[in-house]
């Protein structure tokens, strides 16, 4: 692929390792932070080639990454626009689609939603770091109106850093996370939330100290970024509803099998998640 | 401490493992299994000094530790009685003991409920180990007739194998695992089937392809050993529904937080959780 002008907004961890990645493979990379110590951070650490304070530094880029928290993606490009190309491409990194696709491709016809989904613990430039997409998958959103051509773009420069793309519709990709990763930080929290609210201390006491891997491992997303949390809940609240209220159902199944002593019909289902579990895992 | 005859019945993982550090203190190990081939592994492996499928060859034994199924622990016991010395101290390891404890101790005063809290995913003779119990916790659940001579014996007796002992009623116990152990299980095995019954093939089948660590870790103890999970749940149900049902009514407030729109106090409560998890780690 022939090396380009690549602009990234937002130089946090994604933002970062995007850059990192890009411009080893030779891309021209222009960084925007709204705090200048970032910018200096980002090219100390020669994640860009140079780096901004101002939206307007962008002028010229061919593609450009919105990498910003969800809520500031939109205003961003509503901010960006007098300085794009007519044919420049812009996607973002945002967690949640449809309501983000909805308001950016209204703003700009080269609007191409995108969600890489790989992470870290931790946040910021620091954290950024090289290879952070190899083996992830990093999902597209086209709307009828996308044009090929550029999706194309998208999808080398996706697998260009090792990444496994796939085209969806906004919708789809918002329910698919909701299973997956939003629905498991609501369940995980409320197993702490109710854990926390046992009356008896001398019990409460004892679970803290008896806890081990499996209370670890299921409470894990539920106790981390609040805010992280609450912004997904925000942006993706249908498609997670959806997913809640079929896991209500089926929570009320499993206890009702519980009260009605039918132990056989609890095996049953156990073996089924048992044996279903890895079509999960990759 | 002096050296014991000790007897364990049931030579899988745990009775194995035990067998192993305790032999290794020098204690004599005489195992028993239903088996005749369970014997010869558990020989050849330097499991015990002696193995047979009767138990009556554990006569003479100081400590019995019935490490079977939870369903078999009484039944054990019971067969066991004509074999015992009338001061030898009976000890199991199932992971419930209010009923386990209620039964036993009608049946042999000088019983004792343990639970040592290891394992591995494996089980089995074949997966027996040295040092599985280092740094784990072992709860023992006397009751008012027990003799402290002998609950210090078995506390002693945890400890040689580095086991950290505690020590609460029954009933404390089971209210405690599930919070930490029982109800992980239930709400990571609801997190499995709920997303199973996603009806549009497509997110489905995308759901599957982008569940990463999340996705992984929240259904990891749902997605186990179907007969344990039965188990679990068919000897603490009644603890176990009492966690069920704070947990409904916490999943319930959550619901309601995401219909009504109520971000902040959503993030709030996550918070409470990201703050408070830590205290459940050890």
């Amino acid at each position: 692929m022939s090396t380009m002008k690549i602009g990234i907004v937002g130089l946090g961890l994604i933002g970062g390792s995007l850059g990192l990645d890009l411009r080893a493979l030779n891309h021209q990379i222009w960084g925007v932070s709204r705090k200048a110590t970032t910018c200096e951070i980002a090219l100390s650490r020669g994640v860009v080639d140079q780096a901004s304070t101002e939206l307007s530094s962008l002028q010229g880029a061919e593609i450009v990454i919105i990498c910003t928290p969800i809520n500031a993606i939109a205003d961003t490009l509503q901010q960006l626009i007098p300085y794009l190309d007519h044919n420049a491409i812009v996607t973002d990194v945002g967690s949640v689609k449809k309501p983000i696709v909805d308001q950016c491709s209204a703003l700009w016809s080269n609007f191409i939603g995108g969600h890489p989904m790989a992470g870290t613990a931790e946040q910021g430039i620091n954290a950024a770091q090289s290879n952070l997409f190899q083996g992830a998958a990093y999902v597209f959103t086209p709307n009828p109106e996308t044009k090929t051509i550029y999706l194309d773009k998208l999808q080398t420069l996706a697998s260009s850093v090792g990444a496994k793309p796939y085209i969806c519709a906004a919708q789809v990709h918002d329910r698919a996370v909701a299973w997956i990763s939003h629905l498991p930080v609501m369940i995980s929290a409320s197993l702490i939330s109710s854990c926390l609210g046992e009356s008896d201390p001398e019990v409460l006491k004892l679970a803290k100290q008896l806890a081990s891997s499996g209370f670890r491992d299921t409470s894990r997303v539920g106790g981390g970024n609040p805010e992280l949390g609450k912004m997904m809940a925000e942006y993706n609240h249908q498609a997670l509803l959806r997913s809640l209220y079929a896991y209500r159902n089926n929570l009320d199944c499993i206890i009702e099998l519980i009260e009605q002593e039918k132990w056989d019909k609890l095996a049953e289902s156990l073996q089924t998640n048992q044996q279903s579990r890895p079509e999960f895992l990759n």
